[in-house]
């Protein structure tokens, strides 16, 4: 890929209307070889999960760099994703009729591997591999502690294993588990790394005694990416906010600045002499707190010391009490969000600075198109 | 417009694929009939913010109802709504090339008064109307203290409206004002009503001695909209959210729980003893924090007693210690999000039930289409 020349992006970014999602394949390629190249070192796979960018050609730039599959967290994304022909994880329990039916016919198209927590969803998916003719892979999900899905008990996740494997159109291939409460950095609450690991072993061991030795454990998250080698039995990570990275992964250690590669350009649309207001809202950045605490909606990589503190639709206000700076209306402001995958989902498209003008990337896994 | 029958809709509810937005057009209509009885009896105009729905079907029952124009936000909305050939108001200050090339087009198509706060955006319109060979009325806008856009001093605000009327291409068509700061409930802080009508009066009062007596006196918003009458000099009134209601609204009692007109149907994905699991996400209701306090990102209206008490993006946790109710897996929940207006931003397109079974509302102001 030919990297353009600074003048050339300049004057396209200049002309974009705004808000406008300005993305980074460059860093983008940078940060997949990097989590890539450490997860082979231990042994692991890398099953990024597509949420956080909804884009085949962010997904095909994650298989290049030698992603073993893909997660993906609806129908909608898993349909759009599977012309990748590589092997997909759908990491949300699908229950009822109408997930069932369009589950059958996506697996007529790609390999797709369920995770679920439920005799219910089991049931929704052994319906549909018999609608498709097929055994579906299962992984049962693990509850680390974080109360979302999951089932704790290692017994009770043992009965669904074997359940899974003991039904015509289903089959027990493993465990999964995200340990989204874990304590990462001194700001947060949460277990450490090693508890996560305990309650791993326990249901890995007991799974294992009942003759169910999982050949898949997927697990892991941005945050926790470069420990997933202290996780004894893991075989695989889902982390997905690590190709473009955000305000929270940087605060958390699990990139630098420098590995950001999504921003929203905003302009300036009033100034005044404490503040100024841009054109990037809660719809262009989205409403998500600072996971390091501190407030602020997003940082200013040309002007750290700015806090954006706070957001209405369509604007964002700048306080720059803390600041030097005093733009224009007119100036044109680079701004991160806290968390990059829902600023995603909020875009009809990114853009992406090229030899021949802005670029768009789609994102064609956006939506659900029920 | 038929009402459907109970059981056509609930089979047709029971079928739908979750999360799905769904909106009771019948109540919208009785929403917009009652804002615009209320308005009419005290001569006031109005204008509905389109944000809240960017649907040309919601726009034009709001215009049956008696709405004297639109309201929008993004040249988007403006271009999808001119269909309807009435009066739109931009209300945020369009500013640059790339706004300026749009703005002229809209105004080859559609009468349209923009509201700015400084002498750039002013450049800007009066730029777009000399492209389009036209006069563009300007609204300037006053900060009656929330300090986002607008502003405070009315002997600057009137050499603003000033500059509007001695420009060959733009002329002043009078004030703008939005109260997002006001103290509506106990629960609130921010100034009461009264300190907003004194603002403003005096920016009236300033403006008409400078011979710039404005015309339109735009202000208001949903949790003000049954008090506009109590302020002085008003003309129309903005409020968007009222043709939905939402969460937020409720609470700050501008209307009840009967006019909801917006919710999202959710399914139940994993089941625990004080816990139950649905598929609406950050990514189906958006993180909007209640505006009562007391935390929450929805109202469950069939189970109220039960906390929403967190979101992921594809997943949303429901707090059921305080309940007797204890839901399966795959069981149907319906969830009314603090925020609708960002909410409806998320979604693909709207469910209006209906005797021939779901119908889509299309949201075609949705994104922007740079």
């Amino acid at each position: 890929m030919l990297k353009p020349t600074e003048s050339a992006v300049s004057k396209q970014l200049d002309r974009i209307e705004t808000p406008a999602a300005i993305v980074d394949l460059h860093r983008a390629s940078a940060n997949a070889a990097r989590v890539c190249a450490y997860l082979r070192d231990h042994g692991l796979g890398w099953r990024p999960h597509v949420k956080t960018h909804k884009s085949v050609e962010v997904a095909r730039i994650q298989i290049e760099a030698g992603a073993a599959g893909l997660t993906v967290a609806t129908l909608h994304e898993a349909e759009v994703m599977c012309q990748l022909g590589v092997d997909l994880l759908l990491a949300h329990p699908p229950v009822g009729r109408a997930k069932e039916s369009r589950l059958s016919g996506l697996l007529q198209r790609t390999p797709l591997t369920v995770a679920l927590d439920s005799g219910e969803s089991l049931a929704t998916v052994a319906r549909a591999g018999a609608d498709g003719g097929q055994s579906v892979p299962v992984l049962v999900e693990l509850d680390v502690g974080m109360g979302r899905v999951g089932i704790t008990d290692p017994g009770e996740l043992t009965r669904l294993a074997s359940l899974a494997e003991e039904r015509a159109t289903t089959s027990f291939a493993g465990l999964l588990f995200y340990p989204g409460h874990i304590r990462m950095s001194s700001f947060e609450q949460g277990p450490a790394l090693t508890e996560i690991a305990e309650r791993l072993g326990t249901a890995i061991e007991t799974l294992s005694r009942a003759g169910l030795t999982p050949g898949i454990v997927s697990g892991g998250s941005t945050p926790t990416l470069w420990r997933s080698h202290e996780i004894p039995g893991l075989t695989e990570v889902r982390a997905g906010t690590c190709i473009f990275h955000d305000r929270d992964s940087v605060a958390l250690g699990a990139g630098t600045s420098d590995d950001i590669a999504y921003h929203v350009l905003a302009t300036v649309v009033s100034a005044h002499p404490d503040r100024a207001v841009v054109d990037a809202g809660s719809k262009a950045l989205a409403r998500e707190e600072f996971r390091a605490g501190g407030g602020g909606y997003g940082l200013l990589p040309d002007h750290p010391e700015v806090r954006l503190v706070s957001l209405s639709e369509e604007h964002g206000i700048l306080d720059l009490t803390s600041s030097q700076w005093r733009p224009a209306v007119g100036d044109r402001v680079r701004i991160v969000p806290n968390h990059v995958c829902v600023s995603v989902n909020l875009q009809d498209r990114l853009f992406s600075p090229g030899p021949n003008g802005l670029r768009p990337v789609h994102l064609e896994g956006r939506g659900r198109q029920q």
